[in-house]
């Protein structure tokens, strides 16, 4: 006997009435009666798993066609009509809390653990199980987001997609893979379509950036099997790279591989909205560190090339009124401008000492930062254009994966100091 | 932030102390803490899965050389000293309990699911990204089975395992392979090595189970990708399978797919102790039967030829010492002994009445009834090897898989009827 | 003991003289020697064929470095110096035929086809058993087309290779395989490349060749893995196409695969130059048609959309120069104008009646012809591209293949006579 | 226009006249006319490669249910009717004689060329092109090798097809892949079955001989994918091997890889006897040489252990009786025993100074110094099973691949000389 087959649906009358009195949805209260009998007989106890698979089917199909209203309905009763049964919920923990310290306490733990499974976990489940459930969870909860602010009640459903799939899509069941320009034109495609860093503008871009001194790596997984889950595009060169623009010149001759000592992740991009919560990022980076270091041993220095999202947006509110004034053309400051070189300072603070709740105030810092990077140099005008002029004035910065020093980067940081080299500490003012 | 974010291990003194106190283990308590604490690192807050998959991958190289004391020390560490924090719990469900009903419900879902969420999960999941974690995790619950009855401590990890693989095993990450004679050797070897219901005796026996006439199928996962879970060997025939004996007969000619109008599941085998409690055996019959389908439209019967386990021994319960006193010699007995008559309709009766807690009795009925199929046909003979008389005086049955009745017989199940044949019917006394 | 052990060169001192004497050549006579000295190497009788491959490639790399003229100079010595010494030839001749009709017929019949085995044959399969020789080949015979009409010496070299193509890129080695939006980034953009009948103007455009509605097949080769040596795009209709515009419309939604009935063949392109004689067109329209008719087992109708490039330039030769004044804008001749009636006689009379040596006179009905198609159809405007104006003032013809009567049509064309449907007939004047 | 275009059928009314008048055959006169008409169809010029195919597939169908003799006869007109014509041979032949010096000389050669071609090379290029038809050619020719030496007339289709083979067999289309015991089952099968040097007795022991100690390589060839061409199996070891015992023996552990100094190849077997004449051993030791320096760079030494088959029978001849006579049981002779370096003597003399037409008298002798090997060693009781004692009166010899001195090595061979180590020479007597 399985351990879910205790998480009985435990929808009430009176919850599906709270619902329909609480708010005016989209399908009339028989239609959401039908739609509700429909998600029940998905996990029905004396269905298998095979038909309630089938079962799962029947919805998703209903689904495709339905309207945006229908289909919130849907999400709604999903979230709010297969909680675990409350009171059940309150008995099994009063029955554990008294277990606690005796010889009872394990068999408490598993009678309360099952009581608070939710039917919702079964529900996806099943999902889970019809042929491109998977895929349809993960397109539901990425359609589900941009209501989630406005309708708590959906809070409940996207929790557990979230749990569901932070299990699903463990690391361990993931495939890093390299992208190449021997890849299948469907997947460099949507390379082209979910780059978030730097927009790639043509077959052109992409194949530049897939040229023979460049890698990408993807994580994939067997019930995507086409999608990579997200990417990073690297440079292999022979220092730090302190700009972007050559490395998308589309006419630059590739660099020399046997002469790279150095891997710049020059973008990392996330695909799949639904998947928010479940964090690939730092074990990409990782596992791409060890294929290279396997494939050319002599590379010595991994590091980014990364923007500053929000430096423009903190300027403005902490630096003087007079600086930001003379910031109109940041490219135009010469070598020696002191604006330059105020800009430079208040950019160093902003990455090496703005935390917010303990944590690095920039998102980028946030992610390299908490892997164990540090804040290792600032690159003038590294990226020039209009979005890198928009967010930071042109500036770029690189941090630096030194190996060795993760866990003290990580350990410092978690102390709430920020992890930097002399050379941003020298720009501080 | 994802939810996992938040369970963090509670283990304190007191829970330690209360183990050492209670009861005497393998490891001195020296040994004990040292332990915990690597146990504890795996999931230390600030370390990020990529190390905390390296920190478990040490625990891992330490078990592999412990004794089996010390191993039951760490299951025993694990199933203890990683429990949500009781007190937390106590608070989120009261909150919980407060908000049902209210806007607020949700959220406060939210907020106990997380604090029901146990460190031991997270460490399960630390481990199974490290490479060879899943492996690992699966023959570490398979080692702890046998001490599970003596040792009721043991049964928290137990269950969360149960869990934790009822998920990363989902069907919908389970690949249906066929495993022909084209297949590697070494996994042609586990089929020797596994086979539960009628034992291989050579590669002769093997190559024959997988002659042109018959099918094999398994269900593969990407963790475990060189084993079988569970695997079924099927005949294609013109008529249903009355006797195993022609089945395993090495010699026999195959018969003429053309004429194949019958398709029997002759063994179904699970492979991993470790996976117990995840079910797969109504999937793979179900989707064998939609591959068997589609290869050979001309199929309409779908029949197992099964052992009857558990007959002897219920027979030696409930029949009269003078009826078991005359079953000496089965395959003795002529069509027309009224002691032939006298057992099959016993057989009937246990195999269409017997029930143990709404189920049928017999294990293997138990399986195949669940599915959906019904009792069809007694063979007389069916099995004459030592096992089958030993288990069934040599009698087997076949179950009917008849596609179209499947969710009417589960229903008939359900409300306390076993389906079954007229032909059983008849038998009954 | 190999057949081909007995092939030894036999280039002579006199042999290289004469070359060196009739000839101007860029290599000077020292170099010519060395090099000479360097091939025969390659075949040396003491060397294995594995020594052998290694000093093909010792001849791989100065040809990789070498002038065109010094290249040159390698095909006049391969050409000419490695044939089949005429004495050995004449000798074995003499006995072959003193032995005809005798029992040692079959014997003569080896020692004379031994004898007759040119130095050439074998130097050619040792550069193909080195890694990359059968690229070089194909290559080098692409680079020595050019060269061939000005250089009649060169021409046994060309005929060897041709012969060993055929045999090495026999169809029976050839695997045909679907090249799809989901084929390797680098093998779309060889279709780009490649195509020769309808340039591929952009990705966009190749992605709507390879859209849903759509097949695109080539023949490749385990030598050249990544290269089609041809290549088919066809589209699935309901009715045979009449123009190739909404066929390259990349705006256009792709029709229903449901209701197609006629696979259309609208362009085949033919992509290495060097293995130009070994004729690879038949087979692979015969292959997609089997192909297609096992996917779609609805397709009634398999026919070209083919351009017909010789129409214009035989029309200025044969029509009468009034017509051709008339026909400066075909695409604003009215459907009643006379002279679009006379261009489509003209046409008809050019498809369906002209003959050059007993074959028909257009290359592409040549082709198609040859394969045992019918011409079936005139489309006017079909192609108002500039190009298909200039080879045909925009008319199209479709070119049906009527499986069952591939081999009557072949055979009504071998007597002289080109099959036609009553339609094309019906347009003669 | 291919050039194969040109090679006509050219048999005669005559030419079969005479195969009828000259021998009594099993096929009547009119089936014999019939069966010749089949098979110029498959070369009839108005006929495509595709319907070629075809015809040759009905071919082969009649051809799998015909009498032996049926088949002898097909063989005979293959042989016999599909000649090229020896009058337009002549002319050729006398054409380019008259032209060889001249500037007509390339243009006469691809003439006289094309004259030579016959059509039984055109009509086993047919049947390879129908879908299993190499897999036909090379099992036809297997049951063609024992009437070879009685019927003459069949040597001229033997050697057309040896030399089909050699081209079509190339050693640049050989896959080489390793065999181990995770390949398929029935492959692994092929190994028992093909085994030729040390008769494979049982599943455990091919299991021994892919252990993780071993290495197993094969050639495979595109149209005959499941089948090894040649296979060679490998132990790594520590020292050079001077008995096959240890390494058949099941019990044995295997040896640690990481001390791995010496690979020896103790076992080469060809295949397919349809493929006699093309040569594959040489290519394969030194392709598997290359691979297993690339895997294991400490591996220094490439080594044989082998049988020496012919050893016996020439000491029966060569040897005085008296030494025969003390030879009944070799294995109990004691290490000092002056029958024992008698025979290592003539042993010594027998590999290292024997030869035959110039080439070393042993067989296996003759294939490793071939290829470059010398005699190494000597191994009393190498093989001291029945069949050891039977060839070589337990004896075994270690041929070394020196690979700096292959060339050397087959050079001193071309000039007469068997490269022999000085151990050896210390035996000569």
């Amino acid at each position: 006997m399985s351990i879910l087959e205790h998480a009985e649906p435990r929808s009430t009358r009176e919850r599906l009435k709270a619902t329909l009195r609480r708010h005016a949805e989209a399908l009339s209260p028989r239609v959401l009666r039908r739609t509700l009998t429909e998600l029940q007989a998905v996990i029905e106890a004396s269905v298998s798993e095979v038909e309630g698979g089938r079962q799962a089917e029947g919805v998703m199909r209903w689904y495709a066609q339905a309207s945006p209203a229908q289909r919130q309905d849907m999400w709604l009763l999903m979230s709010e009509q297969f909680t675990a049964d409350p009171e059940q919920v309150k008995r099994a923990q009063a029955q554990y809390a008294a277990a606690v310290g005796t010889p009872d306490e394990a068999a408490a733990e598993v009678l309360f653990r099952r009581a608070t499974v939710s039917p919702r976990r079964r529900l996806l489940q099943r999902f889970s199980a019809a042929p491109g459930g998977i895929r349809f969870l993960v397109d539901m909860r990425a359609e589900m987001q941009p209501q989630l602010k406005s309708d708590r009640r959906l809070r409940a459903l996207d929790v557990e997609m979230e749990y569901m799939f932070s299990t699903w899509f463990d690391v361990a069941f993931l495939d890093l893979r390299r992208i190449s320009w021997d890849s299948p034109a469907s997947l460099v495609e949507k390379l082209i379509k979910y780059e978030a860093v730097h927009d790639i503008r043509s077959w052109a871009d992409v194949k530049n950036r897939l040229d023979s001194d460049r890698r990408c790596y993807g994580f994939f997984h067997p019930s995507l099997p086409d999608e990579p889950l997200i990417f990073v595009e690297v440079a292999l060169m022979d220092s730090m790279a302190s700009s972007i623009t050559p490395l998308l010149d589309e006419g630059a001759a590739p660099s020399d591989l046997a002469k790279a000592t150095t891997a710049i992740f020059y973008s990392i991009s996330n695909t799949q909205t639904g998947l928010r919560g479940v964090s690939f990022g730092d074990s990409l980076i990782k596992r791409v560190v060890e294929t290279l270091k396997a494939e050319f041993p002599r590379l010595k220095t991994f590091a980014t090339l990364s923007p500053i999202p929000g430096l423009r947006a903190w300027m403005q509110k902490a630096a003087p009124a007079k600086l930001l004034e003379a910031l109109d053309n940041p490219l135009e400051l010469g070598p020696k401008s002191p604006v330059r070189t105020a800009l430079l300072g208040w950019a160093a603070q902003y990455l090496g000492k703005e935390t917010n709740d303990g944590k690095p105030l920039d998102a980028v810092a946030r992610f390299h930062l908490g892997n164990g990077a540090r804040v290792e140099r600032l690159n003038w005008a590294g990226d020039p254009s209009p979005k890198g002029l928009k967010q930071s004035y042109g500036l770029m910065v690189n941090y630096l994966y030194d190996l060795r020093r993760l866990d003290k980067h990580r350990t410092m940081l978690a102390q709430g100091q920020i992890p930097i080299s002399g050379d941003i500490e020298d720009l501080y003012f």
